[in-house]
């Protein structure tokens, strides 16, 4: 007889957990055997995320290779395409060889949780960081060192103060953990660089709601606004993000702040792979499926045998909740028990055994809001606490140093902590950031592409809205003319020999999206692509006949108006 | 009077004490200012690089801020574009802003050391990784494990025994500390992949010598050649890598070896800043420049007052030889006593003060090659030993670990290698590798580009060379024509919607160079430039007419004939 194969998607709490829990129940005559796919080759253990940007603990020390955690488990390193339900099948994508993989199995396993996605939102795409995988934390971390190098070296008072605003966008744990490290780490390395004043840096915080924390009860939710308030945090209630640009965030009322370091915590997406599965879901706002798969409390999915579904991606019953409208939160905790409970099942499914009922009701909740500083809420056996202040940050640590999985990873995080303590932060800025290749930019109206003396290092195309180009001598500013949708602008100093500067500004008359593309990657492809070549040999031999007054002409160049002076931005900065 | 100002070109071990002896040396009056300029805003210790392949230290441990190490120096962060010797300033790169900056000096240092160019090399800069920077270090760790996850999912045998087979070119310390590294990490966490057998790692080492090491006495270099075979690397003398292409490397003999990781360590090549500059410099082989810059005695550069050359980019005359053809070694010993008697000189130069000539003749040389196995080669006040072993070894650290500079890395690194001689071995695999955009490969003759069946997710447009378009059906292959520079395929897979297969293989009929165009990029200027538009849409209008049965001719389709069937490459891999 064939072994039955558990095939479990997802490498977070709800499938680690799943698994450790099989491969502790599997037999010696191990009567079935588990595979668990996940994109990537490590588990991040999520409550600790947020250190990784403060550096008090190293990028490896809690993160775990799955394959330490789960040695009985055969683990696929790959990104999950598609679920073939019916045929029992999984494919995955391609890796370094084109080709799509398939996986079968006998029950299955979603624990694939949310993703962050900012479609819909205006300019986050590609213009704010995101906070939810370990990439990100250390992208967030680089970004952040590089920032102060700029602005060490920078004369320009309003890049400055841009480079040293920091804004994160929503007030759920998240952001909190988030903007509270990054504070401790900015104002504190920020007295090693001798061109920057600490007192220079801002840090903002934006939450829609009242107040931060709706999780919370509101007393601790109150002492963590008021904590961080006195740790220099701006709190902006009431208050959400409307847009962004490479320069600014848009606020909801309308003013702009000029910062080049967004970050967005925006509640997870659906994700995608369950918005296609043909499984019963969740009912969200506004009556519309919320795109979590609907499970009972032994945690399988309606109407199936076989399948599983747990963690964020499943709408679970909260145990005792019998108005059928209260459902279990997307916590750790609450993962963990649900990985272990569905271990049990699908057990009991092979072997014909009884099968539980999830029951778990939470434990409380605790979270950091700066260094020595953190707020717990305690809910065991029907007793309830609250505890804040410097008690709360040692629980805080002592309990999620305890639940970190592997003891190496227990050894490496405290030894962290311990040497953190004493030696020097460390500012060292790898460069892990890809270099930008083809990508859309999106600014907001007023906001200059790029200035008069700049180089010219990238192509422009106009997706959507109006560009204005002006040109600018003895402080006086001409407007040349406007740009629209599908005209292209920037490719005067590009398509010359070497690199040269911009002749003429170009500003955003109202919200503009481009198609932004490198100079090599123009060059390289119209040395190869005639069609390509002989388009800007056309623009430039226009341009040659009208004698490079202008820069983009949609009509005859209309009579010089005269436009406020472009900023003093190019003074040439001399370290003393 | 306005301060003198003296400015260091380059973070390595010259720049960084010639800044710190600079700081040392300058007095309360504060006569002079001091100013260094690096691309990164770190100093690299480069005799443990290595050991960030094999995680024995931490990404961070051996590193350290330049802002830490030399508090009373302007730390700029940018690259060196150019240097005006005639109005005393240096041009750098621009930084968030797309404007080049201006630093002015007194005195300069010249520190830049050279650079790894794999120019002339066929295939070397688009296929081979690099082993000189952190970057460096992490993405060839962070690769490894990649080839490792993908052999764990691999069915088919041949691409298995490439991604499990490793090879580094070049016998000197770098190649060998490389090489090493690579062995004992691979082979130690070999054991952790259920699909994968440790006997089937393979190293090879390629030196173009008759033996590794030549820097070294003959006896300790053929020790470590015995130890590095015992420990598993084959060591191929006398052979040279001739090419590069994604799936092989290409040696001198003809030979190819399959292998999905392959690391040069060819010796740096002159920095482009020092060849532009109009200064007395060093010959070298055939009596052309060797782009090095003369000094005397006093590091000073041949005719001038103020600048002041030391490291790998300067030519310094060996203390004590008459005949002016010796000149010292480019090793990390010398340019700290190179940096330390530049700063002196130079403070001599402001106060007026008596300059020192440069006496220092080397301390010997060890390296390690394989834990617990190195050699040392000490030559002190004429007093000369070798040492090898284990001995050697915990020479080789408690040397290393007493000249790392920094208190805070040296805790750190002792930390590390405390923890790391219990706790398991990491293999969290980081996604820092930048997503490929446009992209130039190279192919030689019989390789294929893409198999029939493959995703089509990029489009070729042919560089130099030729090659040829094949179809399979019930294992009969046909060639369908020819494709020479200039012609573009793998168009069809991508221009339809949704993600296609390719309907036909295309392989490299001489040695082929491509520009390999992403997917994305293609469609996102097809849909904006009309003319990029209309190039796709007339050959999909061919390609329809002709029925979709040939990709692209350049002829009328050749009757079809017999070729070597195509490997069974496409088998799905099921986990057992």
């Amino acid at each position: 007889m064939a072994k039955k194969r558990v095939l479990i998607l997802g490498g977070g709490f709800g499938g680690v957990y799943t698994a450790k829990t099989l491969e502790k129940l599997r037999s010696d005559r191990d009567e079935f055997e588990i595979a668990l796919i996940n994109k990537d080759n490590y588990f991040v253990y999520q409550p600790m995320l947020a250190e990784i940007i403060s550096g008090h603990v190293g990028v490896f020390d809690t993160v775990s290779p799955l394959r330490s955690l789960l040695r009985k488990t055969d683990i696929v390193v790959r990104e999950v395409e598609s679920i073939d339900l019916k045929n029992k099948k999984v494919i995955t994508s391609p890796g370094f060889k084109p080709v799509r993989s398939e996986y079968s199995y006998d029950y299955l396993v979603l624990a694939v949780g949310n993703v962050t996605d900012f479609r819909g939102l205006t300019g986050l795409t590609q213009h704010a960081l995101r906070f939810k995988y370990l990439s990100d934390a250390l992208t967030l971390r680089n970004h952040t060192i590089r920032t102060l190098e700029e602005a060490a070296v920078e004369s320009n008072p309003k890049l400055k103060e841009a480079l040293l605003t920091f804004v994160v966008a929503g007030g759920g744990w998240s952001g909190v953990e988030c903007i509270a490290e990054l504070n401790d780490f900015v104002r504190h390395v920020a007295r090693k660089y001798r061109n920057i004043d600490p007192k220079m840096v801002r840090m903002v915080l934006l939450q829609s709601d009242t107040r931060i924390l709706r999780e919370m009860e509101e007393t601790l939710a109150l002492t963590a606004q008021e904590v961080m308030q006195k740790n220099g945090i701006e709190i902006r209630l009431e208050t959400r993000l409307a847009a962004a640009t490479g320069d600014e965030a848009v606020l909801s009322n309308g003013e702009r702040i000029p910062t080049k370091t967004l970050v967005s915590t925006v509640p997870g997406n659906p994700n995608p792979i369950i918005e296609a599965l043909d499984l019963p879901k969740g009912i969200g706002r506004g009556g519309k499926s919320n795109h979590r798969i609907k499970v009972n409390l032994e945690l399988q999915v309606e109407g199936s045998d076989h399948i599983w579904a747990i963690g964020d991606c499943a709408q679970i019953p909260e145990p005792g909740d019998t108005t059928g409208t209260k459902f279990c939160p997307p916590t750790a905790q609450h993962a963990v028990r649900e990985g272990e409970l569905t271990a049990h099942n699908i057990v009991a499914a092979i072997r014909g055994g009884q099968k539980k009922q999830f029951g778990f009701k939470g434990l409380g909740q605790m979270g950091v809001f700066g260094h020595h500083s953190a707020v717990a809420q305690m809910n065991m056996g029907g007793f309830k606490m609250n505890v804040k202040g410097y008690l709360a940050w040692l629980m805080w640590r002592a309990v999620y140093l305890m639940k970190l999985p592997g003891w190496d990873r227990q050894v490496r995080t405290m030894t962290a902590w311990v040497t953190a303590s004493f030696l020097p932060t460390d500012t060292v800025q790898l460069n892990v950031q890809p270099q930008a290749g083809i990508v859309q930019e999106h600014y907001e109206q007023g906001q200059y592409v790029f200035n008069q003396g700049d180089l010219g290092d990238r192509l422009f195309i106009i997706i959507k809205g109006k560009a204005e180009v002006i040109t600018t001598e003895n402080r006086i500013s001409k407007k040349l003319g406007e740009l629209a949708a599908g005209q292209f602008f920037g490719e005067m100093a590009m398509l010359r020999e070497g690199m040269s500067t911009r002749m003429a500004a170009v500003r955003a008359v109202e919200p503009l999206d481009v198609l932004s593309v490198p100079r090599q990657d123009i060059t390289a492809l119209a040395e190869y692509i005639p069609a390509l070549r002989e388009t800007f040999q056309d623009v430039i031999r226009r341009r040659d006949a009208e004698n490079l007054q202008t820069l983009h002409p949609v009509a005859p160049a209309p009579a010089p108006m005269p436009v406020r002076a472009v900023d003093e931005e190019d003074t040439i900065y001399i370290p003393r």
